[in-house]
């Protein structure tokens, strides 16, 4: 088995399974909703599309912010915390970063995973279980690497012991350079912008760095355009 | 001032400076050559490109290898090596990677240096006199990132001592993770195809490691379609 890293979108890299993330937030998100209960996920980037969506399905509940606040008549914001207990059958996610990631890895990949720390454990034993070469996915931020999703990718490559390309030796030293988690997403720019801009959200960062607490690999079960649908 | 790193030449990123890394090693070519005395250095991705452009200029040396060996007719390889001393007066190398990349910074820069780590401090003091934001452009392989040219971006982040995106400390933690240059660029994919297929050419790796030999900070002048004509 080999993996890969590809640390923004347009770079090249396939893989029969690939494992997505936007670990701040989108797909943290993603992962507290369908482990909370949420029976499935749909994530797009346009606010109109995910309205359209919302208006549509049964039980739907809208979640998504704009620079760190809640979309004008969505029901949630983006932060993982507030989807611990379900209120609503069906999640509909705006978000800009992940769900180009998400069409970027269906674009290249067999089957597509939703990766996080949350399901870190849960998420490589899916892969490890697919017995096919890997590629991870990162979301980055319009296009650039991210530093928080990079450390993921690099926990990523530890725990799968593949053997390795160049992105990949180099997310896993990337990983190893930080302490640990919280002081990576911390660092990064997803990380600095969150406290900045909505101190309120801050906790959100020590909430998205623990690794291995829910046992959830939810997976790209299909692609209508650019909206993605996730199911555990 | 402000410095990123792009890691494959299709991220996003854009800045008036721009230093472009193809370590192994067609800009440590290009360094050497015009630091030994070519006046100028043309490259191109395509062969046939290449043999015209020898045919028209005067003095022209053609250089350029595939799969680690000379491209029939061609005068020279690739190889730095071979640039120590000029055997003629211009320089037109066959180059896929690197000529890529030379594009891709010409496409989001004003200026454009040819960096390598022979030339390190020249092409460093020469970003830091233009005095405005810098993004290191990769050559990266075929669109992946190469472990030999995020060490040398590394070294150009640490060197610049300016304000860094997350790329640029990305780049900066990994190059510190390896104990020297030799070391990373023995490790990257490059490093390792050029000992496997040619162990000819496996000393061509501690020459291109080494740091600051040359006082050159080689210059893209002109681009005429995908031929990067480059000058002192």
């Amino acid at each position: 088995m080999r993996v890969d890293v590809v640390f923004t979108p347009d770079e090249a890299g396939a893989a029969p399974t690939g494992l997505v993330i936007d670990v701040i937030r989108a797909t943290s998100t993603i992962c507290q909703g369908l482990a909370a209960g949420y029976e499935k996920a749909f994530c797009t980037a346009e606010v109109e599309e995910a309205r359209e969506l919302g208006g549509r399905l049964e039980g739907a509940v809208l979640g998504g912010e704009r620079n760190a606040v809640r979309i004008p008549g969505f029901d949630l914001g983006n932060s993982p915390r507030e989807y611990v207990e379900p209120v609503g059958k069906t999640l509909v996610l705006s978000t800009t970063n992940g769900t180009r990631a998400i069409v970027a890895a269906a674009r290249r990949c067999d089957r597509v995973f939703v990766a996080s720390l949350l399901n870190l454990g849960a998420v490589v034993a899916a892969a490890r279980e697919a017995g096919e070469d890997v590629v991870v996915v990162c979301a980055g931020v319009q296009g650039t690497l991210a530093l928080d999703d990079a450390y993921v990718a690099g926990r990523i490559v530890e725990l799968l012991a593949a053997a390795r390309t160049d992105a990949a030796e180099a997310a896993a030293r990337l990983t190893a350079s930080w302490r640990d988690a919280e002081e990576a997403l911390r660092a990064s720019k997803s990380g600095r912008n969150l406290v900045e801009n909505a101190p309120d959200l801050e906790p959100d960062i020590p909430f998205c760095a623990r690794e291995s607490v829910l046992d959830v690999a939810p997976r790209l079960v299909a692609l209508d355009g650019v909206v993605a649908e996730i199911a555990l």
